[in-house]
């Protein structure tokens, strides 16, 4: 196998799970030299055949690479992987899914040892990783120059989207968006109870979902214009009087097709109390501030 | 005002309230000859000068039409406007929202007065309607003959989709999308309490909230055909194992940005009850049988 190598970034990868195989293929397809690393060391070999470095070691592994990038199970593998290891100079980008708060001090523990760091959240599934046609992105904060030196290497594996130099907001963009899809995963769920002992083909169901969500998603501009502007009642066409009477036969329906309503009870109690603030005028935007400690 | 009339059904609307009116209007645009009633009579003169016959009560409405739609706050209502009203021969459609149940028993009841009767379940709110480009339709179940006799007057106001004879069905069509509504609400309310405190523009988050909800809606596919084939593991890619894994991420951050994570907690309880239950290797499909009692 040859490759156009010259002048591409020495990249290390550490962890080669799912997601670290899929990160390793998409560079070694496109010509980067690679060193990997993975804790058991047998899952590294099928790598070395499509062109990767085997390093025996993590402190190896980063000695030789000028971008660092970790994708481990969670923070506490990253600080067991890389304790003692000189990341003096080095680049560190950490692929690792966490917290917020877990991103904010990763990212002073690498710099008190001489490294930039670069946290990201990655909104793909392995099978997106090196498909751009996908449409799987991966969020980033931290060090603005880093991203900017790197970013020939870091678009190889999906598109990136650069959100800030807060090291924290990659991770509170990434979990944002899976706590909304939790959300409507919940409602396809109680959506779907609905029909489970009617006459009723769950397949005949699915596209009317998707359509009615895909035409519903943009509620959340409104909602932005309503947090933006601190009028919650701005361009209001079903207002929260109106959605809590619209509740009542969804919760109504629940009970006469033997399906718990638990998936929807809270944010209906939650407009419940909104409504009974004396916002009936206003949408679901409320709700937020009633969520906000 | 001059319209083409010929051979266009005689209409009768029961009911001018936001929804009522925006129907009226969208049928004298069209030309249909349409007699309207309203409790309260004041809201029906407007109408007049559009071209729509008032009638002084809602049995003299009931005998002026071919064809009687009614519009009202809810099934009771429906009840005490009809309540001895002669339905002989008529061709009875109910837009006034309602549970299955509900819908049942009124098709029972138009029957028993001679009635043949159609469901329908409004997918749009009063701008939306006769607007054929803002994609409002309304879900219809009940007589078939009816459906198809009059299409050409049902289909003026907004899209028609027929779900079946079972006159239950339009409104369980109707609650299963809301409630699914709902809970993608409740998921993108739970979004930006995450960054209520953050400087993050809302109005940058919601782009990224509407293609990520918009990318990930059709994972009710998925869902549906694990439904449908009864093997809830086909073509899983992030499985229940991983899932809840993520979801502690998730937790956690709501904890560490002091937003209350009562809008996640009940799917997550049972995304874990399934996992407990030894299905790790399912996707949320089967969350859908402990719903069901
Ligand atoms: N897979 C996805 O769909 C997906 C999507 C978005 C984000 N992510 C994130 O990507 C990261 C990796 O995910 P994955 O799917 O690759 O997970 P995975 O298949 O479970 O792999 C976990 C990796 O972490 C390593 N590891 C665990 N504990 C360790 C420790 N204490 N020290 C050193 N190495 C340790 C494992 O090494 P061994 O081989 O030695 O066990 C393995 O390389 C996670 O943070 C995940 O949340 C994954
Ligand atoms: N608006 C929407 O966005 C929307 C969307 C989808 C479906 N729908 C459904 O459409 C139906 C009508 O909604 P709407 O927005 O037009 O409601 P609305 O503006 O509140 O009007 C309610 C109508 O019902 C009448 N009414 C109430 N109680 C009555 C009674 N006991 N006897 C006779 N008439 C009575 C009212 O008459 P008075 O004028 O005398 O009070 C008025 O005409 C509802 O079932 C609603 O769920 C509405």
């Amino acid at each position: 196998m040859e490759h156009d190598t010259f002048n591409k970034t020495e990249l290390t990868l550490l962890g080669l799970g799912d997601m670290g195989t899929a990160l390793a293929r998409a560079w070694l397809a496109a010509g980067h030299p690679l060193t990997v690393w993975n804790r058991t060391a047998s899952r590294a070999e099928p790598l070395a055949a499509e062109g990767a470095k085997i390093a025996g070691t993590a402190a190896d592994a980063v000695a030789a690479g000028e971008l660092v990038v970790v994708c481990l199970l969670d923070d506490a593998s990253v600080g067991e992987a890389l304790a003692g290891v000189d990341l003096t100079g080095k680049d560190l980008v950490n692929l690792t899914t966490g917290t917020p708060a877990q991103a904010r001090a990763r990212a002073e523990w690498a710099e008190e040892r001489g490294a930039r760091f670069l946290d990201g959240g990655i909104m793909a599934v392995p099978p997106m990783i090196g498909a751009p046609e996908s449409g799987g992105y991966v969020f980033y904060s931290g060090s603005r120059a880093l991203f900017d030196a790197h970013h020939g290497a870091l678009a190889v594996p999906a598109g990136t989207m650069y959100v800030g130099e807060d090291p924290g907001f990659a991770a509170l963009h990434d979990v944002a968006l899976l706590s909304a899809m939790t959300g409507m995963f919940a409602g396809i769920s109680h959506a779907f109870a609905l029909i489970r002992k009617e006459d009723i083909a769950p397949a005949g169901l699915a596209p009317l979902l998707v359509n009615w969500l895909t035409a519903m998603a943009p509620y959340a501009y409104g909602t932005a214009g309503h947090l933006e502007s601190g009028d919650y009642t701005k361009g209001v066409v079903s207002n929260l009087a109106m959605m809590v009477e619209g509740n009542s036969t969804l919760l109504r329906t629940a009970e006469e097709q033997g399906v718990s309503a638990e998936l929807l009870t809270p944010f209906t109690a939650l407009m419940e109390r909104r409504l009974a603030d004396g916002h009936g005028d206003e949408g679901t935007t409320g709700v937020i501030d009633l969520l906000v400690r």
